[in-house]
C-alpha cells in the first residue's frame, strides 16, 4: 500500500496516481491533499494524527516549499513503514510515532522532468520504487544512502507548573477546533470544571455535547491534545486564536 | 466493500481509513467527507441518493453532533447492505431505499480512546467487523442486539392539491441546485410549460440546457424531485432560498 | 482500471462510483471531480496534464453543460486507453498526448433515467462496459459506431517573434499559478534573466525558491508551459491575470 499526503489541492495529485500505477499495482490510499499549504510544521502534525493508523505502507508525503532548490529527498524507515518525501523535517515526527527507531536515507534522483513538480517526477516513482523493492531492503537500493545529517523537526514543549500552562496552537482543524500542544493529560491533572485561556474562562468536558450548541468548551481532542473548541461552531472563533499563536492556560 | 460518508472534511477520514486497512483488506470507496456539517438531515438525503447505487456492502457514515453522549451505535441491516453509524436517524432512510424490510441492531462498544472521534475508534471498527463476519450473520456477532427502539427520521412531505404544492427545500447542492421534497411525478402531473415558485415565475424544463445560460428553470433534478435551478448558475440565488425554507408551487 | 473527472463536487460521484462497482470490479481512480465548472477547455486541458501519467484504462469524463440536450456521447479510442464523455471536445486533447491516431465513435444511449446526471446514468455504465469488454474490441460493441462528425477543441496557439510572445492565460491552478499557452521552450530560447509580462518586470526562474517568498517569477511549470507564479503566493493576483486574459510577454 502506498498513502499519499500533499498540499497540492486539485488536480495534481491524480498525475502522481498514474505514475504510482505506471510502475506499480500498489493500492493507493489518501491522506490528504489539502494540507495547510506549504506549512511544514502543520503537515507533520497532521501526518502524526493519520498514518499511524495505517498498516504497514509507503507513505508518501509532499509538503514542500522548496522544490527545485538542492533540498535533499528523504526516504525514512520506520519499522516495516517507509516515508518518501523533502529534507524538511516533515516526516520524522510521524516516523517517530510510528516506531522507536527510525532510519533516515538519502534518495538520490536525477534532475526530474519538472523543476516545481517533484511530487510526480521524484517522489512518486521513489515511493513506487521502495513499494517494489519492499521496504525491509531499503538500504541495498542503489537510490539510497543512510544519512545522519537531515532537517529534523519537533513540536514546541509547552511549559507547565501548577498554576497554568503556556503553550500555542498548533493548527485549527476543518471544524475550527484549535488544537494546542498541551497535553490532555496535564489538563486531567490539574483541572476538573473550568479553566481560563488567554483570560476567558471556559468549561471543561470530557465531549463537545457537554455544553449547549454554540458554547465554548475545552477538552482533549483525539489527538490526546488540550482543543479550544464550540459545541457545532468553530473554537478558532470563540476563542480568537488561529495556528501558532500563544495559549496561557490557567488551571 | 467498506464506503465511507462523514462531514469530517480533511485530513481526519485518514485515521479512519487506516484503521479499516488494519483489521480488514476491504476495498474502501468514498461517499464523501464534505456532507453538510452536523446536518443530520442532509446527510440522510445525500445517503438515500448515493448508496442504492453500490452493490452489497458496510457502509460507514458519521455525521454525530450526539458524538461523546450516550447516543446509542447502531447497525441497520437492509439485505446484503449493512449501515453502520450514530443513532440520529441518518441511517434509515437510505437504508429504506436498499431494502424494503429493514432490521436495526444496537452496537455495543467500549468507551473508546477518544470521546470526540468515535468515527475512527467505534464506527471504523464496527464496519470493519462487520465486512470481515459478513451481513447476513450480523445476528450472532457479540456486539449487536437487536432493538425497535431508535430514532427514526422521515423526510417532511409536501401538501398538494390541484392549484398548488406547499414544500421546503431539502437541500441545496453543489451546483446550487435547490432539491425540494416535491415530487417530479407531482410537477410532471400538474404543470407543462411554467410555474410559479414562492411568487417568481420559471419554466419548467426537463434538462437545465432547456433555457438559456444564466436563466432560472423548474426541473426534476436526478434524484426524482422538483429542483430550481439556473442554467450554468446557481438556482438557490436566483430563487432566494435556502436549505429548510418553504416552497409555495403554483402550477 | 477506469478513472473519473467531473466538475460535480460532492457527492454525486459517488452515485457514480456505485454504478460501475455494480457492473464491473474495476479499480477506480479519482482524477478529480472539482475541475472548473462547466469550463470544457480548462477541463481538456487538465486531462492533458493527469491522464497520460495512467497505465492503460477507461478514462471517464463528465465536464458537460449540454447534459440532457441531443449533444452525443462519444468514446474516444487513444491506443490502449478509451475516453468516455460528451461531445463537446473535452476528451480530444488528452487523447492526442495518449497516442498519435484516435479513433472517435459516437455511444448511442436511450433516454437515460434523469435528464440532469448521464454521468451517473450513460457514462458510468458505458466506462464499466468498455472496461469488461476490452477497448482493443470497442468497434465490435453494439453501441458504438465510428464517427467522423464530433465537436474537436484545440488550445489556441501564440504568436511569437524575436520581441515577444502574444498568448492567453489557460488555466489558473490551486496555487494561483496562472498557465498560459506560451511553450517553456520558447521562453528557454529568448529569454534568460527577466522578461516583462503585460508590462510587468519579472524574472525568470528554475523554481519557485528561485525568488524570496513573496516575489513574483516567471517559470516553466510541470505542464512545459510559461507560468506566472509568486513563491509562496499567488501568480494570479500578483500579475492581475484570470483564465482567458490575454498576456504580452516581452523577452
Amino acid at each position: 500500500m502506498i498513502t499519499l499526503a500533499s498540499d497540492f489541492g486539485s488536480p495534481y495529485p491524480a498525475a502522481m496516481k498514474g505514475v504510482i500505477c505506471q510502475r506499480s499495482d500498489a493500492r493507493i490510499e489518501d491522506i490528504a491533499h489539502d494540507l495547510p499549504r506549504q506549512d511544514v510544521r502543520a503537515a507533520a502534525f497532521w501526518l502524526t494524527q493519520t498514518l499511524p493508523y495505517f498498516p504497514p505502507a509507503v507513505h508518501c508525503v509532499v509538503v514542500d516549499p522548496g522544490v527545485g532548490t538542492d533540498r535533499a529527498a528523504l526516504v525514512v524507515r520506520a519499522g516495516d513503514h517507509a516515508l518518501v518525501g523533502p529534507d524538511n523535517g516533515v516526516l520524522l515526527p510521524a516516523a517517530r510515532k510510528l516506531a522507536d527507531h527510525v532510519e533516515v536515507f538519502r534518495w538520490s534522483y536525477e534532475d526530474p522532468e519538472s523543476s516545481t513538480f517533484h511530487g510526480r517526477d521524484v517522489f512518486a516513482p521513489a515511493a513506487a520504487t521502495i513499494h517494489n523493492h519492499g521496504v525491509t531492503g531499503l538500504a541495498e537500493l542503489p537510490r539510497t544512502s543512510r544519512t545522519d545529517s537531515y532537517v529534523d523537526r519537533q513540536f514546541p514543549n509547552p511549559t507547565i507548573n501548577r498554576e497554568r500552562a503556556r503553550g500555542e496552537v498548533l493548527v485549527v482543524d476543518d471544524f475550527g477546533n484549535a488544537i494546542t500542544n498541551i497535553s490532555g493529560e496535564e489538563l486531567a491533572a490539574h483541572a476538573s470544571e473550568t479553566v481560563t485561556v488567554n483570560g476567558r474562562q471556559a468549561s471543561v468536558r470530557r465531549a463537545y455535547a457537554g455544553v449547549e450548541a454554540g458554547e465554548p468548551l475545552v477538552t482533549v481532542g483525539s489527538h490526546g491534545n488540550v482543543e479550544l473548541a464550540v459545541n457545532q461552531g468553530r473554537g478558532d472563533e470563540a476563542f480568537d486564536v488561529a495556528a501558532g499563536d500563544d495559549i496561557d492556560l490557567r488551571w
